[in-house]
C-alpha cells in the first residue's frame, strides 16, 4: 500500500516534470519556428561559399564562415580545431561513350579519392556487369584492359533509403580494386541514386594498395539505363580523361566550435553537429550545410529564449567528414587529452527534411533514459527511436570515450536523389523542415541536459 | 480455462492472419516502388494538360487524360459521371501599389470567385489591419472607399500547417464582405502561405448577398512585408483592376471513374480518389494532381499483382473539388439513387508528399477496427491515426449515406508553400514520397477488402 501510495506520487512528480518538459520543448520550437535563423543561414553559405570540398580554399572560406555565424548565434566562446585533412582533386574530366555509331559526351563524375588517367585519354570497350559476383565469374580475358560497367541498381523497394544506400554503396567504394585484380583498366559504376533523372553523383572510393589504381567515373541513372542497353545489343566504347588525384601532402583546416558554458555542471558536455566539408559539386545544402545550420541554431535559440543549460553545449562544425574523418579525429583526441566528459553528441547528417526520429546507438539504459520522453517527440513528427544510428564525426567519440551517440533521422524519401550530386543546393531545402529538426535537437539537448542520461 | 484457450488460439490466428497481410502489404508496395507510373502519369497530367480549373477546357482535356489513364491502369469498367459546375474565369489581372514615390507593378492574384473591378481600375487608399477585430474596430469613415490590406499572418508555429491554414483562412474567405459591410472598394490580403518567397496564393473567397461585392486579392509574403512596412510608415495607395467573374451558366463536366469489381461481395464498395480541378495557376501537381494519380495506382497495382480484392474498388477523379464540391455531390447523389453499399471511402487531398498517417473520420468502432492494422503501417512511416479528416470530396457520402472516411495524411510542412500558387508544379512532387502514398492508400483498401469494417 505504502509502496503504491510512493509510485502515485512518483508519478505525479513525474507527470509534472514532463508537463514542465513538454511546455519548454513548445517554447524551444515555437523559437525556432518562428525566429530560426538556421535557413538565411544556409543560404549564405550555399550561396558565398557553395561547394567546399575537404582542402581546398572553398573549405577555409566556409570555416570563416563558421566561426562569424557561431559568434552572430551568440556562443559564449567560439574557436577553431586544427585538423590536417587530404586534398582531392578533380580537375578537369570528360567521358565519351560510343553506344551506336558516334562517341557522344555524356555526364559523368569521378569518384572522391579516385586516380584519374593523368590527364590521358584512356578508350577501351566496356565489359558490363550487374554485380561483383558476376563480375568474378568472368575470365581474366573477358576483363583485361576493358572499362567494366558496375550496373548495379539502387533498390528502391527499400522505404528507409538509408537501407538502399548501405546495400549498394560497396560497388562505388571498391569497385576500382575488384577490377583491377583481374587487369580491368578503368570502372564506370552507376551511381548511388534514387534519382529519376540525370545527375551523377560523386563520393568515397577506396583503393586496395595491392592493385593498380584505376580511374572511376559514376553515370546518372538516364545515361547508366542508356548504356545498359547498348551493352544489352552490342559493345560499347568509352574515352575516359580525367585529371583528378589525391594531393601529396594534407592541408592544415580546422573544426569550427561554438559553446554555451553549462550553469551548473559546466564540466559536463552535450555535443551537437554536422559537417562543414561537402563533395565538390553541388553547394552541400542537405550533405551537410543543413546539419551544420541546425547545430548553430541549438545555440541561437538557448540564447534567445534566455536558456542557460545546466551542461555545455558545444556546436561543432566537423571538417572532413566526406573523405577523412580528420575533424571528427581531431575532436575526439582533443576530448580525450583533456579528460573531458561528454555526456551525449548528436549529429544531423541525413538531410534538412522533416524529422522523423533519433537515432541512438548507445547501450540499453541509456536508452532508456531516452525513450522514457519518447511521447513528448510526437508532437513535432518524431516517433521512430529505433535506429542505431549516430554519425560518422561523433563515432570517435564513441570509439575513444564511449560517449552516447545519437543521430538526427529526418525522412529519407529524397536525401539519395540529391546526394553528393550537382543538385544539392539551398533550392532543395525548406525551411519549416530545416528548422524543425533543428527544434527536435535542441529539445533533446534541452532534456538531457536538465535531467542527466 | 477453456476461454482462455481460446483466446490464445484467437490469437495465434490473428498473429497468422496479421503475418499474411503484413507480406501483402509488403508485396504492394514494391509493386508501387519499383513499378510505379502513378510519377509519370503526374508528369503527363501536368505538362500535358497544367492547371485545369472547373469549367476550363483545361478541365474538359483532363477528364480525357484521366479517362486514358484509368484505363491504361486495366480498370475493368471506367466512366465518366455528369456534373454541372460553376466557371469562374481569372482574365486580365494587375496590381499596382505606390508604397514610395510611384506605382510600382507587384504580382498579385484575384481570389477564386470573386468578381473583379470589371476591367476598370480601382484607385484608392490602402488600410491596413492586422485582425477582423481591429478592423472593427475602425470607424466606418477611416473605411469608407478605401481599400483594406487584411495583414494577417500565417501561423508557423503550428507543425502540421493545416492548423495555421484552419487559423487563417477566414480572412482569405470572408474580407471582402467584412470590408463591404462597412463601405470598402476592395481588399488586398496577405495569402495564406507558409513560403519564404512571393508567390501569391488563390483560393476560394465568397460573398455574403446582403453586402456589395468587391474584388480581392492576394499578395506573395514578401510584397506583403513591403506593404505591411509601407503602412506603418505613411499611406501607401494601390491601383486595382482585374476582369476576373463568375460565369452566368454552369458547364457541365465530369468525374472519372475507374472500378475493379469485387470477387466476393462486389456490391460492397471502397472509394478510393483525389481532385481532377485545380486552380488556374501552376501545374495543380500537388493539390491535387497527386491524389489523381495515387488514385489511379491503386487501380494499377492491384492489377499488375493479380489481386482481386473481395470488394469492389473505384478509384475516381473528382470535378470541382476546389469551388463547388458538385463532383463530390454527385458521385454521392448516384451513389445514393442506386442504393449502393459503401463501405470505405479515402482521399489523398494534402500532397504527394511522405505519408506520415491516416486521418479517420467514423465512429469509434470502425475507427477500432482499421486501428488494430495501425503497427503495420509503421514500416511504411505511417504512425498517426488520430486525426479526424476525410476528404471535401468524399465528405457528401458521409452526409448522405453516413460511409466512413479516410484521408491520407502525407507530411505538411511544403504543402502551403505551394499551395494554389504558380509554384505548384510537377518539379515540386518526389516519385518516391508520392508511390509511398499511393502504396499507404492500397494497403488500407486491401485490409479493409480482405477483412470488413
Amino acid at each position: 500500500m505504502k509502496l503504491r501510495l510512493l509510485t502515485i506520487i512518483a508519478c505525479i512528480g513525474m507527470q509534472h516534470a514532463y508537463a514542465q518538459d513538454s511546455l519548454q520543448m513548445r517554447k524551444i520550437a515555437d523559437e525556432i519556428l518562428l525566429h530560426g535563423t538556421c535557413y538565411e543561414n544556409l543560404r549564405v553559405l550555399c550561396k558565398t561559399v557553395g561547394h567546399r570540398i575537404s582542402g581546398s580554399p572553398e573549405a577555409a572560406k566556409a570555416v570563416t564562415w563558421g566561426e562569424k555565424a557561431m559568434k552572430e548565434a551568440g556562443a559564449d566562446k567560439v574557436w577553431l580545431q586544427a585538423a590536417d585533412v587530404p586534398y582531392w582533386c578533380r580537375g578537369k574530366e570528360s567521358l565519351y561513350l560510343k553506344m551506336g555509331k558516334d562517341y557522344k559526351k555524356v555526364r559523368a563524375l569521378s569518384l572522391g579519392n579516385s586516380q584519374g588517367t593523368g590527364g590521358k585519354t584512356l578508350e577501351a570497350a566496356i565489359v558490363m556487369v550487374h554485380s561483383f559476383d558476376e563480375f568474378n565469374a568472368l575470365p581474366d580475358s573477358k576483363v583485361k584492359g576493358k572499362i567494366i560497367f558496375f550496373d548495379y541498381r539502387f533498390r528502391q523497394d527499400f522505404v528507409f533509403t538509408f537501407q538502399g544506400y548501405g546495400d549498394a554503396v560497396k560497388y562505388r567504394w571498391a569497385s576500382p580494386s575488384v577490377a583491377a585484380k583481374k587487369g580491368a583498366a578503368g570502372v564506370i559504376i552507376r551511381s548511388m541514386s534514387t534519382g529519376k533523372d540525370d545527375f551523377p553523383h560523386t563520393g568515397g572510393m577506396h583503393y586496395n594498395d595491392s592493385f593498380a589504381k584505376i580511374p572511376e567515373m559514376a553515370l546518372g541513372n538516364i545515361t547508366a539505363d542508356q548504356l545498359e542497353q547498348a551493352c544489352e545489343k552490342g559493345t560499347p566504347t568509352a574515352k575516359m580523361t580525367s585529371e583528378c588525384r589525391m594531393m601529396s601532402k594534407p592541408v592544415r583546416s580546422y573544426n569550427v566550435i561554438g559553446e554555451i558554458r553549462g550553469s551548473e555542471t559546466p564540466g559536463k558536455i552535450i555535443t551537437v553537429g554536422g559537417h562543414l566539408d561537402s563533395w565538390d559539386v553541388g553547394e552541400g545544402a542537405t550533405d551537410d550545410g543543413a546539419g551544420c545550420v541546425q547545430s548553430i541554431e541549438v545555440i541561437r535559440a538557448f540564447k534567445a529564449l534566455g536558456f542557460r543549460p545546466k551542461c555545455t553545449v558545444r556546436a561543432v562544425l566537423f571538417m572532413n567528414e566526406e573523405n577523412g574523418d580528420k575533424g571528427g579525429e581531431a575532436y575526439a583526441d582533443s576530448a580525450k587529452s583533456k579528460h573531458e566528459q561528454h555526456v551525449l553528441a548528436i549529429e544531423s547528417d541525413a538531410g534538412g527534411f522533416s524529422p522523423r526520429g533519433i537515432g541512438l546507438e548507445m547501450p540499453e539504459a541509456q536508452k532508456q533514459n531516452i525513450l522514457k520522453y519518447k511521447n513528448l517527440f510526437l508532437d513535432y513528427g518524431v516517433y521512430d527511436f529505433s535506429r542505431e544510428e549516430g554519425g560518422t564525426d561523433i563515432g570517435p567519440l564513441k570509439k575513444q570515450l564511449n560517449v552516447p551517440l545519437a543521430g538526427l533521422m529526418p525522412d529519407s524519401q529524397r536525401y539519395f536523389d540529391l546526394h553528393h550530386t550537382d543538385n544539392d543546393t539551398f533550392e532543395q531545402v525548406n525551411h519549416r523542415e530545416l528548422k524543425l529538426g533543428a527544434a527536435v535537437m535542441a529539445q533533446l539537448i534541452y532534456l538531457v541536459s536538465e535531467h542527466g542520461m
